[in-house]
């Protein structure tokens, strides 16, 4: 039975361990993709148009937005950054998973947006802030005011933890994926992701009525 | 982390699977209980009261559904069945699953409960009508009439077969026992079912307040 994909919405703090377990999850599953995003900002050398992002002008975001064709959107630092609607319906209609590495901001819109039945959200805590410190510190060399910020950063990304549909505090990689996995094949059983079950229901209609 | 206890419906027309995927459920964790139905129906012998039912008389019974001490209940051959709250919201609260061997009647009324948000709701679905007569059949010496009349029954089932959060066609009962457990599994993780997540992030609020 064909089913729908799902939009599949990671998020949490920097340092939580989002893009590893969103690494792990696509090894799993190769056919799971990544919402490319749309951006106004120039490519950099090295991007690939359409591949890291669709780089589009501003008039076309613009109206892009207008014409609700974004998912969600935001602006930082002079540029504009979104989701294009398009792409992510057609990879769901073919029963493909899209995976969204967002913030808060960007889950709530989506989960205001046309495609919100087939959201599946998930944010990961941090076991603690000495730990999530310690992760962002170990990073590189960044200096402390950059690590205070991106801590005061992640607060704020925490305060938002409510309104996911699972929060994992990911104390264990290994665990933490685990349960995403289990998570994913569960939610992709919702009745609501299998169309055909309308079929099937049908089916068994027609049957149950030719024997009667 | 503790969680809150899981209201598992399992609902589907007789010789769809029902009772023996339960079963299954029940030998994976014996720690899933059954919910014990209240009746003014009188003890059979055998029957132990507290154990297969509470028996009460019809007073009792209508001052509990009243009191909205029942969470779904129904009025069958001059008889009343019924699921009172009490215990199962005790064993919710201590974490504790609690299994519903319902119809589509008792699942509509426990899915407007106090105790909604702790539902989880599967209906199976037989691979055919041709199956499901082959599995009523082989059950006994049930007279042709006795057959047409589950079969109407179970169509009756079916046709409500909307509104549960999944929906498995049970075409190989092994599939359909993993099938179950990987969605119990991945709806212990909700956070509606982690009500130490709060305490959690105040955890790390104060974690973080004393950092900054």
């Amino acid at each position: 039975m064909t089913r729908r994909g799902l939009l599949i919405i990671l998020s949490s703090p920097s340092g939580a361990g989002k893009s590893t377990l969103a690494k792990r999850l696509r090894a799993w599953d190769p056919e799971i993709r990544f919402s490319v995003s749309a951006t106004t900002r120039a490519a950099r050398p090295g991007e690939v148009d359409g591949q890291d992002y669709h780089f589009v002008d501003e008039d076309a975001f613009k109206r892009m937005v207008h014409d609700r064709q974004m998912l969600e959107h935001a602006h930082v630092f002079g540029n504009f950054y979104g989701s294009p609607l398009g792409p992510v319906e057609a990879a769901i209609e073919a029963g493909q998973d899209v995976l969204f590495d967002i913030d808060w901001q960007g889950a709530q819109q989506i989960q205001k947006s046309p495609l919100a039945s087939s959201v599946l959200s998930v944010f990961l805590l941090p076991p603690s802030i000495i730990e999530l410190r310690r992760r962002l510190e170990s990073r590189g060399q960044d200096s402390a005011e950059v690590i205070a910020k991106r801590m005061n950063r992640s607060w704020d990304e925490i305060s938002h933890w409510d309104g996911y549909n699972y929060v994992l505090v990911n104390d264990d990689l290994d665990a933490t994926e685990e349960k995403l996995k289990t998570i994913v094949t569960a939610e992709r059983l919702r009745a609501s992701q299998q169309p055909g079950l309308v079929d099937h229901v049908r089916h068994l209609q027609s049957e149950f009525e030719g024997h009667e």
